[in-house]
């Protein structure tokens, strides 16, 4: 890092440090900088425990430096505040070094995460893409979720999203569609990296809002994301879609594109309707 | 269990039992009936984690008596014989009981897992579907899969499965859609259960066989399995599509509907081509 580096919300907001003594936890400090209402958002969390969790695999001396799969349980909220990750080392192979971790904050487990980490630059295998990024109008053709009567967005201070202009249930008229497209980067002009990605992959507005009417609390129970890529700066673009509501559970399945249209995540997660 | 119950082979060969004196650990022993090649289907061996994880569950008390969601990390290919699962409770909730495990043969472990439990019954929100079961043509006029000069499948001893006739690359022509549909049941006449679904969803051939060209091992690095709904009696029928291959990563989401054509489960798994 040089050392006019500048300093950027995301990289001081979701920072890890090892604790002494104790090989393999780390400490954090939540901000109120990437709330929906009253709480850190889930992806923010997930973030945090993922750059822990990299930073322990890093440190068993594994050449793995890119989140590949990570899988968190959301167990209760996150809070402000101080937080603690306590991450276990299961095993390094040839292609993948598999962390455990749990997310604590006030001695309360708020998550529990399984993940793997690898070298992506090291990926040289065939592709084949049967889609593509989402088709949108220049971001400052794209619109802001507007707050209204609905929970008071502190994400918004920190993260730019850009809807597409075709998503129906901003002016309560949802297509059916379940799907939601747009632009999304950092305000403060950081760069999205793979650790970014975990944030995004829950960023958006749920995608159960364009499905059907009634927008209500939907906490996600589990949320899996699979980096694909480490992304080229600018914006990216996300699509995010349910299919399936059934007594209801639902799932959003996300995918992540990167200026240069590469693919360089996709998630799904587990949530219910309240 | 009544008398007069048949012994099913999925009972008998994915049952887990208490080991004495170790609260929350169970043993298995891995038969050879549901191998694909030379080693036991990966989903044979989350069906055995999830037991145990589900036998876990219920002994903390908690009415969670289905699997809600679960993840397993591929560490090691499992082998035929005596198997131990190890589970830990994280955490019981109002809606779900969260667990974790590893599952071990010979001290190594194979398997690492993350779940969580729940109670189908009392899941009473609502529904909205954009997707509906495979169109198929019926089992006795869908193709079961040449074993040609490929691995000896072994589970086609235990699960009776029929692909769809539109699937080229049995003809070696892939259609390039990357989807697979067809029937599956268990061959003993065994109906479908929750504890059959993560079996289910890794017992189809590969759907990227349909995306390209050339068949190899695939292994799987991760499978995660939202469970839905207690299927009905008969057959499953399941799709299962790959749609990013990128550097040799893939994603294969899997639906499976029961016979009365309701979504019981929904599956990704993220593996890599050899």
């Amino acid at each position: 890092m040089s050392e006019h580096s500048p300093t950027y919300r995301f990289d001081t907001d979701a920072a890890v440090h090892p604790i002494a003594d104790v090989s393999g936890h780390y400490s954090a400090d939540l901000t109120d900088a990437w709330h929906i209402g009253d709480k850190p958002n889930g992806g923010y969390l997930l973030a945090i425990a993922a750059r822990a969790l990299g930073a322990a695999a890093a440190a068993t001396g594994a050449a793995h430096p890119h989140p590949i799969t990570v899988t968190a349980h959301y167990l209760r909220p996150g809070s402000v505040g101080p937080a603690r990750i306590e991450t276990e080392h299961v095993r390094t192979g040839r292609t993948l070094t598999t962390m455990t971790g749990r997310f604590t904050q006030q001695g309360t487990e708020r998550l529990r995460l399984l993940a793997a980490f690898g070298d992506l630059d090291k990926a040289t295998g065939p592709s084949a893409l049967l889609g593509a990024p989402p088709e949108l109008p220049p971001p400052d053709e794209c619109i802001i979720r507007p707050v209204g009567d609905g929970p008071i967005l502190g994400i918004m201070q920190s993260l730019e999203i850009r809807l597409n202009p075709d998503i129906g249930w901003i002016r309560g008229e949802p297509s059916g569609s379940g799907e939601t497209t747009g632009w999304l980067r950092f305000v403060d002009g950081r760069d999205p990296d793979v650790w970014a990605l975990p944030l995004f992959a829950d960023a958006f507005p749920p995608s159960i809002f364009e499905l059907r009417a009634g927008q209500s609390w939907v906490p996600t129970l589990e949320l899996t994301v699979h980096v694909r890529a480490v992304p080229a700066p600018g914006w990216i673009r996300g699509r995010f879609g349910t299919r399936f509501l059934t007594n209801g559970f639902f799932e959003e399945d996300g995918e992540l594109w990167d200026s240069e249209g590469r693919l360089v995540a996709i998630s799904r997660q587990h949530a219910m309707v309240l």
